[in-house]
């Protein structure tokens, strides 16, 4: 109707017909899209126009000018809409009114709103009082409007205005706005006028006209506000996508006993259940249910019975009303197929819907809303696996505390790994083993922890540090033990010798009970109940449903028994990093170990070696026991050796006198193995070519471990070795030979056959760019993207937290790039590698076995490239699992 | 004469004309090619032949056996020597003797070399005698040549024939071989023959036929045995090469009087002088005058004089047969170009050739030769520049030991900064800068060196170390100083609370008096005199013409005046890394930089930063002053802040007093910037991140000393501002838009004009990746390859020393990756970071500022990739610049 030029600006809505459709997001935002569906669906929606996206975009490309056709475009459309209503923008008798509101792609804050009742006047008012039949409703809706427009509109500061209505209200004793008179609004009405005469040298517009291209350019406007631009820029928000303008015809909730107003959800957006949840309240406009000044009633007997309200639902009060509601509730769920959150008005008996969007639910209820939908036959399978956010599994997948139990927060932290404990405050990894042995509960409390920590941190409940970020070492290994932990508190101060802990005014001394919330950071006093997650049902039909559509496999990084079975529990295909320096650290071997380091010479190293293997190989035959003949890769120890050295004076002599060597000697052998940057030190397989005897062992306890599985009757195991940090053909090619050398070894030895798999981890630059070669000895890849983000980027994982947070506020970086994968950067080298490794040999084995593993955008990232699977912590392999179907959605679409 | 068959094995020589030549070392190897080619010049050259390395190759190809037509080719050469010699092999009245040695393309010890006189047996031995006259001669001929063949072909332990020689000579009371009558070597022939049956079940070989091929196969043999096979791992010689076996007629120079040997280069090869320099005996075999057993006489007057030898020149003694070497030696060296190492014969008043090949040279000898050869028109400057050894520079560029001196070596470490140098031992810094004040020669002595030690390494003659390698932190900045380091000298003790150094039974305290030398790794007791270069002559000569031929561009790392001035001095055409934070490490302005680091809020570090400014201004302004509008590179704060922080207790007390604060805050800002990995962590530009008050301040200091050089009639500059450590364009753009505003307030408030790059150092792999994006912002690029290899390997260079021997010894490096670029991964990122940032900007100028750019194989790889210029160390600037010049030459060749 307004389409001048090669360009329609402004599209119509109303009487069951509309101009545009929900389709039509971009061009005229998502209010009005959904408005002009609403309105073609046959709903009732008071009618009205929207001015395009395109509108903003043209205005800020012509220095703030309207394309010529506007105007007119805007008249015809507002005539349409006075037909429609049956009255007259700006008549004296019969004014239209019209709220003008903004409306672009995304929602955001930062936008001007709303404008109501536009259209009014000094004469219209008398119209509007002629019309509703009640001066005080004309007056307050006149003088809401001059507050309203003079505030966003004309830019007066909106004290002015509540300072003259309190001191109104002070001097004629009226205590609340139900208590004026419509001959008090319409002082308050002069005094406002005079106000903004004064504050602006010109009076409040009484022409309409004026009023409504005021109203509009004050959204275009607020388009380049500083607020709007700060948000956009954090959520990387075009800025020439621009905003829409709609125009609506005024209808009124609050014009009397047979009026109301209401917001609801299609279901339950908390459970998911699929029932009617929604409030309303009778004689208001919109504002009056969201600012909390009257309590809203329920829309259903069954919400007020649940929620023990005694003010009567809407079911009861305009029962008629309420069955029309629900037919519209039914029509837009089988029409959106998804949960919709609605508004709506009743004037004078008369259903109106005002809006309507995909609502916001919870994890659980996003879950119970897919599956049960899948059932209802509104969705398929493949929609409902991808209406669920990976990361939102996480809530699931933890135990989560009672949201109705009371809770004494003293502070707050980074919520470093999801779940909720409670425990034993102990300060070290000894006394937590000790607790725990005892069948306490302890929450182990570190200011950081190191990987001298972990057997304590395997026993704990949770872990709570009052320094390091969400990629310290508490967090991190935290998360693929599936603890809870509150990383970085920082307000807390840890005493260690005191045995307490001091934060505000209150002391926790060691033994007494605390309670952390790795989802949230907070931190408790006391014990709060926690509620246990539920994995079968709707979980494990959705699980089905994404295992179906997925091609990515989904492997975990695990080592401990425990560790496994929770992984296996959990859907893993297998294991696709076992870190066996995490068997060092075990009590009873650490010594065996610390000796091998102080060793002399190779000889006095394979004498500490010989006590060690047996423990190795009792480790491997139990994981290959769980796993079941699923695959298992292995890698070759990793860390630097001074990382298993005691760092404390007792125990040092504890280990000098286990060793027989004296103290001195152990302080010395620390000394030397001290380096500048550990991370680019001597570890990874560096440690393997400078003291093949500790490879050899371990090879050789994987191979005993297979065969002795095997022979006791359990599933056949192909075990895959992976050696870390290569750089080079050649370096590969060393290890390939210890490698067939053990093997061959092994074979003679105990007459068996034997299947065996030798792999590499990229994660330097260098390896990355030497695939093709390396590819010539290698017969898998595993990313190892915690090692190839730190040296592409240059970033240690344990000093980023001076500066990562800067670098996120000024734009540098949009994601943590250790909890999701620099796609441009780190992911350049892996797609390079995968290219250059897959041209040497075809059947190269490729997976990625970093933190990334689990973050839904870097499964994305493994399912573009090519990858064969992605391991990452048992806790979130449901996730990967879930990512990695929507990866294959979206590669197929795309 | 021989080709048979597609392949001809065997190539004849002498009587004037040969079938091979120089040209063909591959296939005769050096010394086959060259006796041909001295044949075909008309020298005096014993005729013989020439088995081919495809022999060698087929041999081993084919189960160690000869093709079927050599022995034919060889009998058809074999008639020819015959005829030219006009003796017959085997003959028993006139037989013709014969050498077998060895040959192949590059001299390789562990190979067989040579057996003389073959052909005799018991009845040739007679025709000998009868030919020669003497007896004596023929059996003392024959005797050797039993041993040799016994030893080096049939395998006898050499011990068994001198314990029969020695025993015979203690019966018969014969001290000397000279007191031997015929009669004697008759019985020790005797014995000798006895003893090879004796050991081996079968006579020595009479068969001279026998003899012939036995050799040959003893050549051919000994290119696989383990010692050859080593030597070509270690130099990278591929197996396929083989050797060529040189088959010759003998001629002696142990024949009498009028015959002698003698060795002698063309030229003198310690100094380069146009002089014949050389040694000869009279009736001696070639063996006599290696073997030290007779003192060798001077081939000239001129050198016996020299020498202040007693013993009568071949100049007196022989005065016609000098007169015709002097006249070969012309001959060489005009045909072949080059200095010359020739070894000849006089049989008999007869000179003959045996060798000539192309002349061992120390440094100053190769300059002088070869620019004494362009001017005599032998050889062009390019030919000039491309036969320097650009390393070997560095001995032309430092102080020498006088060989001469005597000098008492106590230990021996790495040879990490050429150069040598004498002083007083000294332990800390500050006690160099105190001593030196004083005005002596000081030696800094440490366990190890860091940057707080830079003052006192400025102002030493010496550094030594007892820990760390080639390109430990001393080592580095030694090599930037030009100051002489030996690192690493494990076999010190240094004790730092007595003030003195243990080695051996040695003990050297405080103040004593030591020598070091850089370039060979001693340590010497006392004061050893020393020699200083000199930069003009014929080194000036040579760098001019370098400097016409290289494309790239040449300058220097430097941020003191002294380095300024010495990198001028030696050619450096501008800076391309003044590293700030140098700067800061000055006695009297530590204290205003540890304040800011101290300082709780941005005012506090505003506070200090503006006492450091005026510091800072200066500096600039020195060192613009002396580059004199050359380009300078300026680096803003690079290293972590902690490195600024003082070490000891003392030095903490002294901070806390001078900021105001107490040790305690000190010692916890100590503790809060301690990273896990400095390498990786807060550095660069992370640093004007969180501080961007820092970059400010460098930047306006930059700028203000620009405009005050200006204005005070210097030559006008373009400081070029280098941002290190950057990964992303965003990164960039943030200090791009800071230096812009600095420069716009700088030019209002100083009313001038201001001409500025800005650019950055290319040092992660993810900025090479970037590189496209990168190039929006920068100006330049500086590849920053100490960084780039560390991460792009992985490896810490402060912690490479405990893996890297074992790394290179297993082939997985060629070379230290610090040392020489690593092309293939390295190098690979930089070559796209050239492409994609050239693509981006084609103007923009790229660079290389790492320890790479004075190390030749990196230029030439610099070169290769297109950059504009390379930056090293003042004292590599001369060499890079010739390895500049080699490098344009050989991509214009290739």
């Amino acid at each position: 109707m307004s389409s001048q030029g090669n360009t329609k600006w402004v599209y119509g809505f109303g009487d069951g017909t509309a101009e545009g459709s929900a389709a039509m997001k971009n061009l005229l935002g998502g209010k009005g899209a959904n408005l002009a569906e609403m309105s073609s669906l046959g709903l009732p929606v008071p009618p009205g126009f929207t001015i395009t996206t395109d509108v903003c975009t043209y205005y800020y490309a012509h220095d703030q000018k309207y394309p010529v056709e506007l105007e007119a475009a805007v008249a015809t459309a507002l005539a349409e809409v006075e037909a429609r209503v049956g009255a007259r923008f700006g008549d004296v008798t019969n004014p239209l009114l019209v709220s003008v509101r903004s409306g672009s792609r995304a929602s955001m804050p930062g936008m001007m709103d709303t404008v109501l009742n536009l259209g009014l006047n000094d004469q219209t008012v008398e119209g509007l009082i002629a019309r509703s039949g009640d001066s005080r409703f004309a007056y307050d809706s006149y003088r809401r409007f001059i507050q309203m427009y003079g505030n966003v509109v004309l830019g007066v500061d909106h004290h002015l205005f509540e300072e003259i209505l309190e001191d109104f209200k002070h001097q004629h004793r009226r205590s609340l706005d139900t208590d004026m008179t419509p001959e008090d609004w319409r002082a308050v009405i002069a005094g406002y006028q005079e106000m903004v005469e004064r504050e602006l040298g010109a009076p409040f517009p009484q022409d309409v006209g004026q009023q409504l291209w005021g109203a509009i350019g004050a959204v275009f406007g607020s388009w380049m506000n500083s607020r709007a631009i700060t948000y956009r820029r954090l959520h990387d928000i075009p800025g020439d996508w621009g905003t829409a303008v709609n125009v609506q015809a005024m209808v009124f909730g609050n014009m009397g006993q047979d009026c109301a107003t209401g917001v609801a959800f299609t279901r339950n957006p908390s459970t998911g259940e699929n029932a009617f949840y929604g409030e309303y309240l009778v004689n208001a406009q919109g504002e009056d249910v969201v600012a909390g000044i009257r309590t809203p009633q329920h829309l259903t007997i069954a919400g007020k019975v649940a929620n023990h309200s005694d003010l009567p639902s809407m079911e009861e009060v305009m029962p008629e009303l309420f069955v029309q509601l629900d037919q519209v509730r039914d029509k837009l769920e089988r029409h959106y197929r998804d949960m919709q959150d609605i508004e709506f008005t009743v004037q004078q008996s008369k259903l109106y819907m005002l809006q309507t969007r995909t609502g916001k639910r919870t994890a659980p209820a996003a879950l119970k809303i897919a599956v049960d939908m899948v059932e209802e036959g509104l969705i398929t399978k493949a929609e409902a696996v991808q209406r669920i956010e990976p990361a939102s599994l996480d809530q699931l997948l933890h135990p989560t505390l009672d949201p109705k139990a009371p809770r004494r927060v003293v502070s707050r932290g980074l919520p470093a790994s999801p779940g909720a404990a409670s425990g034993k405050v102990v300060f070290t990894a000894e006394e937590a083993v000790a607790q725990a042995g005892l069948g306490e509960a302890v929450i182990l409390v570190r200011i950081e922890t190191s990987p001298e920590d972990i057997h304590g941190m395997a026993v704990a409940r949770g872990i709570l540090t009052t320094r390091g970020g969400m990629t310290s070492h508490a967090a991190v290994v935290a998360r693929g033990m599936g603890r809870a932990c509150v990383a970085g508190a920082g307000e807390l101060r840890v005493d260690y010798k005191s045995q307490q802990i001091l934060v505000g005014h209150n002391r926790i001394r060691a033994g007494e009970i605390i309670t952390i919330d790795g989802s949230t950071g907070e931190i408790m006093l006391g014990e709060v109940p926690t509620i246990q997650p539920e994995l079968s049902g709707d979980f494990a039909r959705l699980m089905e449903w994404a295992d179906g559509l997925r091609r990515l496999r989904v492997r975990a990084n695990a080592e401990t028994p425990l560790d496994a079975r929770t992984a296996r529990r959990f859907g893993a295909e297998g294991i696709g990093l076992c870190r066996t320096e995490h068997m060092f650290f075990d009590a009873e071997r650490i010594v065996a170990v610390r000796e091998m380091i102080l060793a002399e010479n190779e000889a006095g190293r394979r004498a500490a070696l010989a006590k060690i293997l047996p423990m190795q190989q009792k480790d491997f035959v139990e994981l290959f026991r769980i796993m079941e003949g699923l695959p298992v890769t292995i890698r070759l120890l990793d860390p630097p050796l001074h990382e298993f050295l005691p760092n404390s004076e007792d125990e040092m002599d504890e280990v000098a006198r286990a060793a027989g060597t004296d103290s001195l000697k152990v302080r010395q052998r620390a000394l030397q193995l001290h380096e500048a940057n550990p991370m680019l030190g001597h570890r990874g397989c560096r440690l393997g070519i400078t003291y093949p005897e500790i490879y050899e062992m371990q090879v050789r306890a994987i191979f005993q471990a297979a065969v002795e599985v095997t022979r006791t009757g359990g599933q056949p195991v192909t075990p895959e070795i992976m050696v870390p940090l290569i750089l080079s053909r050649r370096e590969l090619e060393i290890f390939k030979q210890l490698i067939d050398r053990v093997a061959a070894e092994t074979i003679a030895a105990l007459g068996v056959e034997l299947t065996y798999m030798v792999g590499t981890m990229i994660e330097l630059p260098r390896a990355a760019l030497r695939a093709a070669e390396i590819a010539e000895q290698a017969e898998f890849f595993s990313f190892g993207t915690n090692d190839l983000t730190q040296t592409t980027l240059g970033i240690s994982r344990d000093d980023a937290g001076s500066f990562l947070p800067d670098y996120r506020r000024l734009g540098v970086f949009e994601q943590d790039p250790f909890a999701t994968l620099d796609a441009e950067g780190v992911g350049e080298l892996i797609a390079l590698a995968v290219e250059r490794g897959r041209g040497t040999r075809p059947t190269l084995k490729l997976g990625i076995c970093g933190e990334h593993g689990g973050d839904p955008a870097s499964v994305h990232f493994c399912e573009r490239v090519g990858l064969d699977y992605v391991s990452c912590s048992p806790y979130r392999v449901p996730i990967a699992r879930l990512a990695a179907a929507q990866a294959a959605l979206a590669n197929t679409a795309a």
